[in-house]
């Protein structure tokens, strides 16, 4: 079966190459059209998912993400209106040339082809990434999780019919229904189709995805990340940046992790973390030696332990330790963060530079909370993903990232000398 | 032992990437120096893989690709010094902006950090590989053939030596000296050191590492290269591109593999065709249809089977077909190509678009010879390898390809709101 959703993907990604960018417009706008006036369908087909879900004992935070209702399906309606408007970068001329050869060169942004994308619980992501994927001329084969499967098969059969109304390939937008785990496992192998895989979910379908998958994969959205206060920081915006970073919204990948706190401020610096914490309700896992300010402190505070700092802790929890300096806190990053985003706060321009340079995740700050890494927050109009890997794209993706370039060379009749 | 080299090569990497372009050509003149300097040593090495070699009844061409001699010894060093003339892309700022929210913004090029290359026999891929990864600020981790184990050895040695006086650390470039195929796997999976792997070689190769490997690969180098002449095409100035794209260097992956002639030029193009080919010595294999107008001619003619229009002939032999124009042409292409280099011939701009468009390889021509695809041609100073794949770099890849880049987001105390 995804033998044949691969060759179908691949058939109709080379209609969707060829579109103008008037055209993939029109079909989103279709296609957002066609979500509104078939809300009755996808809403009964939630209720089902939630029905299941309630049945199984899911837990209420879980249940509302699951959960669609009118106003939630406008608003995805609208977010697809929102693709309409951003600058689509198929067809761009990256860079090009008349060599001496005579070879009338240049490189020209293309679609990646068909793209692949595992998922979990989240409805909107089905649409999301379908009108991301359509928007750059890709072909998309979508595996959402189990609990959504009534909601995205459905929501995917609205988006064929808005794609057959607009004269396009109904297998531009796929999804694979059958809950089997085992699919996953095959849609891992479709390299002769499938040009790149999305898996957006917790590091185990990240590691699946690495260590099984012939097809290049995008790792990353997971974020330990780290803030380290300098000696030279001020203290009182140190600790509203802290506060940003930690509390802002405790379940995404940029939240702040662990704290490194330099030694010659360690005795007066930690009692004010742990007041502006308790207000905050952060608890604090401590090293023994940040221990020493912070017990007897307002907040809580517990003895962090080792595995803590190589944890996501998506939650109002907090490591804090103390580091010699500069050197120790870019050594302890090294060895436990995840390259995702990492923060300098202080009042010095040389280890502002140093931090910048020297600590190697996708996304580095001085004076600035790890909160912003994020495509909307970085003016890229949406975001795919979030790559912690190095190859193709890095940090927040946008449109961008869904394309490839092939070089065109023009000759007038030209041999190789 | 493969975990200490990845180890070493990272903590290499941190020092690297903070190098100027300055201090990073020091060293590769340094190099080249030092590579002369001691030529007895490595020419010395490189006879006892020449005499186990003819023990072992290898090849004369082999033979040939693995011999080192003082000119060729002394060409490599001038190669080197060539790496130092190139621009540097570390430190470039490819893109930034200050953000409505203040956070100033900038997407700084930086190496990828660890790069892994597996190769084949030549010794020069050696210190082709260590001074490109030098000078864009990378480690490198090398694993060459079984054929070149004592060339490569005191290449690596000496490469050492060179960066030992210029006070970098020796591990930027390491070679796994013992010939265990085991230590390949091993390689594949140091995925929390090596940033990018590049195979070298042939098809097996690359299946291993797309097979097996965590780590992010380079697919490439094979190329079962098309040229599609279509009905308005100079004949004269086709057969001189056909001739060219086959027989200027067949052995290499840019070549021309499979010829695509429009049915309703068959009868006159393709004895034209077999009078050019019978001079250059080119076998040709012929569908049935292109058989009628090929047999009784000059070149010599066999049979084509279904398997030959997957092969990458590396050799003086041409596929030859006839479709019925362009759509077949492309159907074909598809089907059998490996996304390398595809030509069309013709006078028809209608078709050159289309062609273009629709033709889904890293390289596409009109009017030219396949064997343009090359970064010496393409103007990009140096080639790394030739990516089929479309993800990170597609075509020839130059030193850019060698690195990514990272956000650094610079704020006035800011935080998220």
């Amino acid at each position: 079966m995804l033998e044949q959703m691969g060759q179908a993907a691949k058939k109709a990604s080379y209609q969707l190459a060829t579109l103008s960018s008037a055209k993939k417009n029109q079909a989103l706008a279709v296609m957002a059209d066609t979500l509104e006036a078939n809300s009755d369908v996808i809403l009964s087909a939630n209720e089902k998912d939630m029905d299941a879900a309630k049945a199984s004992g899911t837990s209420e935070a879980l249940l509302d993400r699951l959960l669609l209702t009118p106003s939630r399906l406008a608003a995805i309606a609208n977010d697809v209106r929102h693709v309409c408007r951003l600058v689509d970068p198929v067809g761009h001329i990256i860079d090009g040339s008349l060599l001496d050869s005579g070879l009338n060169l240049q490189r020209r942004r293309v679609p990646l082809g068909v793209v692949g994308v595992i998922y979990e619980a989240r409805p909107n992501v089905t649409i999301d990434v379908a009108s991301l994927c359509l928007k750059t001329g890709n072909a998309v084969i979508l595996r959402g999780g189990k609990e959504t499967v009534h909601t995205n098969k459905a929501m995917v059969e609205v988006i064929q019919l808005a794609l057959s109304q607009c004269g396009l390939p109904a297998a531009a937008v796929q999804s694979i229904d059958n809950p089997d785990r085992e699919l996953i496992n095959q849609l891992l192998k479709l390299d002769r189709y499938v040009d790149m895989l999305i898996p957006r979910g917790g590091a185990a379908l990240h590691r699946l995805c690495r260590e099984n998958s012939t097809i290049p994969v995008i790792i990353g959205g997971i974020g330990i990340c780290h803030t380290f206060v300098d000696e030279s920081a001020d203290f009182d915006k140190a600790l509203a940046i802290i506060d940003n970073a930690k509390t802002q919204r405790p379940s995404t990948c940029n939240t702040l992790e662990t704290l490194l706190v330099q030694r010659s401020i360690a005795s007066t610096f930690l009692p004010k973390l742990s007041e502006k914490m308790k207000g905050s309700g952060v608890t604090l896992h401590a090293s023994p030696e940040a221990m020493m300010y912070l017990s007897g402190g307002e907040a809580i505070v517990v003895p962090v332990i080792d595995e803590d700092y190589e944890k996501e802790w998506l939650s109002l929890d907090l490591n804090v330790t103390v580091v010699d300096g500069l050197d120790e806190a870019i050594g302890h990053i090294r060895a436990h963060g995840s390259a995702h985003s990492d923060a300098i706060l202080t009042r010095s321009l040389s280890n502002a530079d140093r931090f910048v340079a020297e600590v190697d995740s996708a996304a580095v700050y001085v004076n600035a909370s790890t909160r912003f890494t994020d495509g909307g927050q970085f003016g890229l109009g949406a975001e795919v993903a979030v790559s912690t890997q190095k190859l193709h794209a890095r940090g927040p993706m946008g449109l961008e990232a869904l394309t490839t370039y092939k070089w065109i060379g023009y000759g007038d009749d030209l041999i190789r000398r």
